[in-house]
């Protein structure tokens, strides 16, 4: 069953404060429309705030962890121990994502909620196991109704906490092994895709890797076809904890006013699961970046999202998210603290 | 005539920095190639600084300011007196760069390289005053061979004022009403393309504008036709003071072995011109973004050049430049902080 706060309102952006953003990005001593993209981001920024004056010092990154039963089926470069290892290095503070995160000063937060065997209590790393990996999509779903709810609420809880704390934007992330298959053959079953036209390498597969990845996500969704096509019931069947949590905490984000901004493939299907169980999510979304993995690029098409980076990388853990924090920051300053075209005595203002 | 120390030797970036540097990235705890373009960019700055550990902590943008006298002509969206107006409000600290400058915490200096009308001591303003605008080149050279090695020359010192203080990346930036004509009629010179396939909007002309812009140049070509093709002579007919500086600049760091980060269309003809009089100049150059303006991406190719961002902005001032730093800073930062696989105990390393 899905949780009852998924039917409670959700809240829209402030068109008022939308149109006196735009108003001003036209006041401000540069041609109009000459920042680009950072004045797209400065407004839409404004609008989810509801402040004239848009900041996002306060950044929090949670990364879930869990383990995938589809594994075992050999459609990952690295093998499954490599998840609990990256817990462990993410606690350790060694992992891409820890350097970020002290780069931009953000507050990071490492939640398990399925690693294969359960690593224990680690500095820095919340326990939420919603069990001891996923099942083999292959030949059932992936998730019970119960294991699906606990991580999908692991999500929520981590929004939660992020509020208590204060939090002016919401980044979540993801580690793994095999859950680019779980991703891809949720944006198959979302997008009435082929795997043929989806899946991608991931960290890192061969060809013949790829071809054994489309095999395995054309089984699953031939088991998945058998049952119902609600969204809820996609996520249970062919998604993942980790995948279950980052829908659960865009859908919290998003029914508490708190930005989000997306990271790459398997957030993004993650973001494509939670607009399509409530629409309302999607204003609260941005979109960090476009990530190598084919798929990507068909997620954010559905969802109409124009990524800010386009750099080619593909390791998940929040890190496009990360990179693209100093760009929304930059938008945010500029629109405070330029001046006008009245203030600095400038010609040719609107 | 050219000054002497173009002539000097130009060092190359360290191979030995870069072998070590490609084998570390393959090392740390992500799949190899999965940061994508921060891989490249960290290798890349570790031969350029000849250093294990690149930093970039003390970036220096320098802006330079010119007028032109094609500016009667009608070929921008803004009178010419913006020139001199936008120089008083980077003077006070309104304009977009300097709450870029002030957002990555990098030094910021702005010279006064020939704006019609002097306008005296300013706060934070250096005076190389080359001339009072240069001429219309649409019937005679834009500068004087004296007034061009002012200019150019301006653009050396900055760098070394830079290097005297300490500068781990150097930045140029321009401001100039009517400098994108000037840009555009170099790129078409030097690229022996057309006026048609390359004018743009600049800061916000409309077709009608265009189309003016584009016969401006013609007349420009037509008559820089008449004379020598030498890149330091074309600089002189078509060019413009502050262009000419940041040919100085870039040149000047090169041959000092300082990385300079590229901005848009105007900076990267700049850097197109230094290239072509000193080819051992490009590898000291990264670039930052690609712009709205329609003839960058023409110059970009022939400098084989792979900007981070594509934003479409168009504002110049070395904005773009600016909001790449956070990404070379994370790229720096992944490279030197993140665990080995064999210091974080992580299956699958090389």
């Amino acid at each position: 069953m899905k949780p009852l706060w998924l039917n409670e309102p959700f809240p829209c952006p402030s068109l008022e404060h939308e149109t006196r953003a735009k108003a001003r990005q036209n006041q401000l001593t540069k041609p109009p429309g000459s920042l680009g993209g950072l004045e797209t981001i400065a407004i839409r920024i404004c609008a989810l705030q509801g402040r004239d004056s848009p900041s996002l010092d306060r950044v929090r990154i949670v990364v879930f962890a869990g383990d995938h039963g589809v594994a075992k089926a050999g459609v990952s470069a690295y093998p499954q121990e490599v998840t609990r290892e990256m817990v462990r290095n993410f606690s350790r503070g060694g992992a891409a994502i820890n350097v970020l995160a002290r780069q931009i000063g953000a507050f990071l937060e490492v939640v398990d909620v399925g690693v294969v065997a359960d690593p224990g209590p680690l500095p820095g790393v919340i326990s939420r196991r919603a069990g001891d990996g996923t099942a083999d999509f292959r030949t059932q779903p992936a998730m019970t109704g119960q294991s699906l709810r606990i991580a999908f609420e692991a999500g929520a809880e981590a929004v939660e906490r992020a509020r208590a704390t204060g939090c002016d934007l919401f980044i979540g992330g993801e580690m793994g092994i095999g859950n680019t298959t779980a991703a891809t053959a949720l944006a198959c079953a979302l997008l009435s895709e082929t795997p043929r036209r989806l899946a991608g390498p991931g960290t890192g597969l061969d060809s013949a890797g790829v071809a054994r990845k489309v095999t395995v996500i054309e089984q699953a969704l031939t088991e998945y076809a058998r049952t119902s096509h609600d969204p809820w019931e996609t996520l249970r069947h062919l998604g993942g904890f980790e995948i279950a949590a980052l829908t659960g905490s865009m859908l919290a984000a998003a029914r508490s006013g708190l930005p989000v901004l997306v990271d790459g493939f398997i957030v993004s299907v993650a973001a494509l699961l939670a607009v399509r169980l409530r629409p309302e999510t999607r204003p609260w979304l941005l979109f960090a970046h476009e990530s190598a993995e084919p798929g990507h690029q068909a997620v954010l098409t559905a969802l109409e999202a124009e990524p800010l980076l386009r750099l080619g990388m593909r390791l998940g853990e929040a890190s496009g998210a990360a990179l693209a924090v100093p760009l929304l920051r930059c938008a945010c300053a500029l629109h405070r603290e330029m001046a006008t075209f009245a203030e600095a005595g400038v010609s040719g203002g609107a």
